[in-house]
């Protein structure tokens, strides 16, 4: 058995790219099941009910088991035990991240908005037929995402396979990608820690542990008018989880900017991004993507 | 301009996936040229000039250029500066080695018995025509790494490629492929040295520095009979590179049974491999490929 797995904190793109990927190895006779570390968010909640999808299974620790990676490759951002199993697949949209095998097995990152881009591809590529909810579900990864092809991580081929996804499903890209953002926006009732740590990565740069979280929303401001009780937060994490910096990102999918809160050491972000940080925040004109245009100028000052 | 490199020490699958590759890029409309680190082979040189293909002009330093790899993805293989270049694509068969890239690329690495499959295969699903020469040298490549379809590294997927490749350029595959192993055992002059480095390894495990010769022939007698200045030549090398454990793999290909010469530390060998070490060798039955019969036992022994 191989457990298909997303990273720590899923999103709807680790959770929907493993079932539809786990459910392709199913289709040529392999026996893989999609796990998940962490719970479910409510975007991805709503996507899986829409497309009457089965929540998959939370796994705690990988150890001694078969796994295939999707939608990472790094062992910060794995299940615990990783060192412990037996890789055997990664497929993923990411920077390369330092993973050792002892063995040769099948490793594909390419630069696209989505790993279910990439999953919906290597499906059509084997001439397999995406099954009617699959599509719906790999559709709505590709849309969170790239935020409805918004995002400047969005490339030609999301573009191309959400539109054969669309078709495949029935379903209408813009109308359903408003509904989705609109479900992404929706904090509810949350605690600030929850907010900071709800879609949240780490990072090595060097010996420097960097924690970089992020919230898209079509309403800023209901986040920012928090902004002393996030930073309060957001401190006591710095010192609790020995980071060397902590950031949240507060990004705002209409305008397209992003309002970056910061504590623990800010001189590397000002460098990075040749920004003075007043009052422990700054803005990022036209940054949308945490991966794209926040992570590379951070390693690059940093390392 | 993105160059097109393989591993140091280049055998015929680092040369000719280099050209091929490069060749794709260009089809493609990139611009693109294949490099190598170190001198071409006998065997490498018979091929290129078989299918009346330039060879690669060499490179000593990548830094500051944008590379594309083939048939390698770890630093300790790769030419000098690899982590001051701009990494931009990694095409390869063996383990995963642990780069690490600020961006996401394309990072591409399948367990099959060669680089050169990976590229035809590549060429062929994006219906793009393989030239005649072209097919010869990527032949060439699978036939070298899979010691014509001998090896236990060779996969179904690699005679299937094989076989439309011969169809392209009009070789017979056996025939070619005796001619070809005939030309890989003309050891020539060469000097202890030359036969211990000329293919040749470094792997990290852990902290330890292991490196790994080997050498495929159909007549190992011609090297086993200068066992004694191999291994005194295989001491000198330990001693200045600094290597906890030095290896000199004597592949038979015919009777698929490798010598090892083993000189520095021999008890992780012995107990990878469950062998006594007697006057600093032991014979490995059925063992022909380095990559995967040899590394993971010794690599799980030592990291």
């Amino acid at each position: 058995m191989k457990y298909v797995i997303g990273h720590k904190k899923p999103d709807t793109d680790s959770i929907c790219s493993a079932i539809a990927y786990a459910e392709l190895k199913n289709i040529e006779g392999d026996n893989a099941k999609p796990v998940r570390c962490g719970p479910i968010n409510p975007e991805t909640e709503f996507v899986l009910d829409k497309f009457n999808v089965d929540i998959p299974q939370e796994i705690e620790d990988l150890s001694n088991k078969k796994v295939i990676l999707v939608d990472h490759n790094e062992y910060s951002q794995a299940a615990g035990g990783l060192k412990k199993a037996e890789l055997k697949e990664v497929v993923d949209h990411h920077r390369i991240g330092g993973l050792v095998t002892s063995n040769p097995i099948f490793f594909h990152c390419e630069p696209v908005g989505s790993t279910a881009t990439i999953v919906a591809d290597i499906y059509l590529n084997k001439n397999k037929e995406i099954p009617q909810k699959t599509a719906g579900i790999l559709l709505s990864a590709i849309l969170s995402d790239t935020v409805v092809h918004r995002s400047p991580t969005n490339t030609e081929k999301d573009t191309e396979i959400a539109k054969k996804l669309s078709e495949i499903c029935g379903v209408d890209i813009e109308e359903y990608g408003k509904e989705m953002l609109k479900e992404k926006s929706k904090l509810g009732e949350k605690e600030p820690r929850d907010i900071i740590l709800g879609d949240f990565k780490e990072y090595e740069f060097g010996e420097k542990l960097v924690g970089v979280g992020q919230v898209e929303t079509v309403v800023p401001n209901e986040v920012l008018e928090q902004k002393n009780q996030l930073l309060q937060e957001m401190k006591k994490i710095t010192t609790q989880e020995n980071y060397n910096t902590l950031i949240l990102l507060v990004t705002d999918l209409l305008e397209k900017d992003t309002e970056a809160l910061i504590t623990g050491e800010t001189q590397n972000f000002e460098k990075a991004f040749q920004k003075e940080i007043k009052n422990n925040s700054a803005t990022l004109k036209g940054v949308l993507s945490r991966k794209k245009q926040v992570i590379p100028p951070l390693e690059d000052t940093m390392a």
